[in-house]
C-alpha cells in the first residue's frame, strides 16, 4: 500500500482564532444557545445503541411532545435541519400524482412548492403578498375548487417575514375536506401556540435552533395517526431511505427493540434534551408570554427610533420582527456595524424585502430584556452615523 | 388565542442521571471523541451566515480535502448523517433508468443497492459473501457484461464485517469501463489510506463519527469534476430538495458570495474542524500506522484468549475487528457484562455474523493501546465468567 501522503497547502488555525466573541444572536435563528445547552453538548459521547441512550430517545420523545402539545407516538428529533424535517413529511405522506395544495407566503412555502414537485406530485399554488398571512377563506375556496386534493400545506410562522397564520382554522379547513395538514412550525414552536392535538395537525416539523435555543442540525417533528394510515396505505416506495419513516419509526420506537437505521447524532441530542429540560422547567404558557412581551418591548423602542414595522399587528410573529430600512441607510453597512461593534447579528430581508427591511429575531433565550437593550442602543448608534 | 396548555405526564430527568460514567467505545462508532473535539462543540453557537463561519466553512474543506487526499474543489460536510451523504451521491449522479453496478459484501452495499433501486435506477447486483472482500475480477466481467452501466459503487471498508476492499483496483475498472464511481468511506477515511484523486475517485462519502473521532452528524464528502459534469448534464431534476447538490454548492462554494440552502448544524461543524486540526497535528501516515499497530496489538492480544478472527488477514480492517463468539458463549450476556463492569462497549456481529460475531472498533482516538488494554482485560473477565 502506498503511503505517501500530500501534505497541506496551508495549516489549519486553531478554532479560537476564527471564532470571534460571543454574539447576540437576532437573527432568524440560529438563536443564543443557553450555557447549559452548550454543556450538554460537550458530555461524553455514548454509543447511539447504548440502552442510557435508548432512555434519552425517550425522554426526548416525552419533551417534544409536551412542546407540541401532543400524544402522538411518533414524536422525534429528525438527525438533520429542518428543511430535511419538511423533505420527510412530503416524502412519506405524498406520492407521485397526488394533488397538494400550498398556500404560499413566503421562502419557505415555496420550498414546500418545490418538494410536491420534486416528488412528482400535482401543485396547487396558492400565494399570499410578502408580509401578509394566509387568508383562510382563500384556502378554503381552494379546497373546494380541488376537491381531489389530498393533503394542504403551509407554514405556521413564515421566518422569511415575520407573519403567524392561523394554523387552527386552516387544519379545521382541511379536516373539512379531508385532507391531511403538513405544518412548518420551525420559528413557531416554543415562541407561540403549536397545538397539535387540538388542532389536529397532521404533520408538522420544526427546527431545533430557533425557540428550543438549540445549537442548529435537529428537525422534530409529530405525525398523527391519520398521517401514519396514509403512510401505511402507500402503494410506492418513499422516493427516500433516510427519510423513510417507516423505517426510522422501527429505530424511534421502543416497542420491540430498536432496529439500527443510521447512528443518530448523539451529542446534538444532548443539547436538544437539556432545552427541552428548560422549557419544561419555565412552562410553555410563560415562554410564549416572555416571547410576546419582549416582542412589545422591543416594538416600542423601535418605534422611538423612528422606524416602522411592515407587517399588520395582528399577524406580527413575537420572534421574528420585520422592520422597514430608512430611507438613505445603507442595508449592509448597518449590519456590518451591528457586528463589529456591539457583536450584534440581524437579519437581512428576503424576497421582495431583501434590502427594504430587516429581520430582528427575538427567539428563545434570545427573547430577554438585555438583548432588547443591545439591539436598541446598538442600532440607535448605526442608524446616526 | 387559547393559551391552555396541557402538562407533562411525567417530568424530565436531568440529563446527569441518564448518562453513563464515559464509556470506552469500541464498538463499529461513534468512536470515543477526544476532549478537545467535545471543547470545541461547546464553543458558543455564532450564526451560520456569520462571517467567521464562512471562514470555517472554508477551513473546514481545506481540512477534509488533505482527509481525503483531494483536490477536489466540491469537498464539504454533508449536514446530516453518513447514510444522507450516500445518498446524496446516488440521488444527484443517477437518473431514473441508469444502470448502477452494486458491489455488494455486507449491510452497507445492500443500502446502496436500495439507493439505486428508490431512484428509479436499475440495479445490477453483484454479491459476495459476508466478511469476504470484492473480488475485482468479478467486477470487471460485470463491467464487460454491463457496458450501459453508468455507476460502480461499493464500500471501501465493510463496518458490517471489517472488511478492506481494494478501491484502488475497482475505480482504475470502472474508469476503463467509462463507469463513475461511488465510494463509501465511512469507516475508512482517517483509518486507512483514502486517495480520492490518485484512485480517480468520483463521488466519496463518509462520517464523523468513525476514524475522525467526531459525534456522530455529519458526512464529509467529495465530488470530482467528472461527477459534476454528469450532475451538469442530467435531464431530470435532483428528487431531494435538501441533498440537491446544486443548491447545497453555492451555499458551500465561497465564490460569488453564498446563497443560503439550509441552516448549517454550526457546533458539529466546530467539533469536526477540531478533528480535522487534531488529523493535521498527527499526519494522515502516523494516523493510519497507529491503527495498525493498535490492530495488531489487539489481535494478538484476542489470539493469547484463544479467540479468532474470521476475516482473512489479507483483507482485515484495522480499525473494525470482527472476533468469533466462543462455543457456549452467550454474545449478549458477554456485551452486557463489558458494558456494566467495564463501561466498554464493542458491537454485536450482523447479517450471518449475528450472534456468532463481534466486531471491536479501533477508531480514531479510540485506537490506543489503553484501550486495547481495557478491551483484552475485559474481555478475559468477561468470558471467564
Amino acid at each position: 500500500m502506498d503511503m505517501t501522503v500530500v501534505s497541506h497547502g496551508n495549516i489549519l488555525p486553531p478554532l479560537t482564532d476564527i471564532l470571534p466573541d460571543p454574539r447576540t444572536l437576532m437573527g432568524p435563528g440560529p438563536s443564543n444557545v443557553h450555557p447549559r445547552v452548550l454543556g450538554a453538548m460537550a458530555q461524553p459521547t455514548v454509543g447511539h445503541l447504548d440502552p442510557t441512550f435508548q432512555q434519552l430517545m425517550e425522554e426526548i420523545k416525552q419533551g417534544l411532545r409536551y412542546a407540541f402539545q401532543t400524544k402522538n407516538a411518533l414524536t422525534f428529533p429528525v438527525s438533520a435541519p429542518g428543511s430535511a424535517g419538511m423533505e420527510m413529511c412530503f416524502a412519506n405522506l405524498m406520492e407521485a400524482g397526488d394533488k397538494v395544495i400550498v398556500a404560499r407566503n413566503g421562502v419557505f412555502g415555496a420550498r414546500m412548492l418545490e418538494n410536491v414537485t420534486r416528488f412528482g406530485g400535482i401543485p396547487v399554488d396558492i400565494s399570499f403578498g410578502w408580509g401578509t398571512a394566509i387568508d383562510p377563506n382563500r384556502i378554503e375556496q381552494a379546497l373546494k375548487d380541488h376537491p381531489d386534493a389530498k393533503i394542504l400545506a403551509f407554514v405556521h410562522a413564515e421566518t422569511s417575514t415575520g407573519v403567524l397564520s392561523d394554523a387552527e382554522s386552516l387544519c379545521a379547513l382541511a379536516q373539512a375536506h379531508d385532507c391531511l395538514t403538513i405544518v412548518d412550525a420551525v420559528t413557531s414552536l416554543g415562541g407561540v401556540p403549536v397545538k397539535v392535538d387540538d388542532w389536529g395537525i397532521d404533520a408538522v416539523y420544526s427546527g431545533s435552533q430557533k425557540c428550543l435555543s438549540c445549537p442548529p442540525g435537529l428537525s422534530p417533528v409529530s405525525f398523527s395517526d391519520r398521517a401514519i394510515a396514509r403512510l401505511r396505505a402507500r402503494t410506492t416506495p418513499v422516493p427516500s431511505w433516510f427519510l423513510d419513516l417507516t423505517l426510522v419509526m422501527d429505530y424511534w420506537d421502543g416497542a420491540g427493540g430498536r432496529t439500527y437505521h443510521h447512528t443518530a447524532p448523539v451529542n446534538a441530542m444532548y443539547a436538544l434534551y437539556e432545552s427541552l429540560l428548560l422549557l419544561q422547567a419555565e412552562g410553555l404558557e410563560r415562554a410564549w408570554t416572555r416571547h410576546r412581551v419582549q416582542h412589545e418591548n422591543l416594538v416600542a423602542g423601535l418605534e422611538e427610533l423612528g422606524l416602522s414595522l411592515p407587517v399588520d399587528p395582528a399577524v406580527r410573529l413575537p420572534q421574528l420582527n420585520l422592520v422597514t430600512i430608512p430611507d438613505g441607510k445603507d442595508d449592509g453597512a448597518v449590519r456590518a456595524a451591528l457586528l463589529s461593534e456591539y457583536g450584534l447579528e440581524i437579519g437581512a430581508g428576503l424576497g421582495t424585502f431583501a434590502g427594504k427591511a430587516w429581520r430582528i429575531g427575538l427567539m428563545g433565550h434570545t427573547a430577554r430584556p438585555e438583548n432588547v437593550a443591545i439591539c436598541l442602543k446598538a442600532l440607535s448608534y448605526a442608524l446616526s452615523r
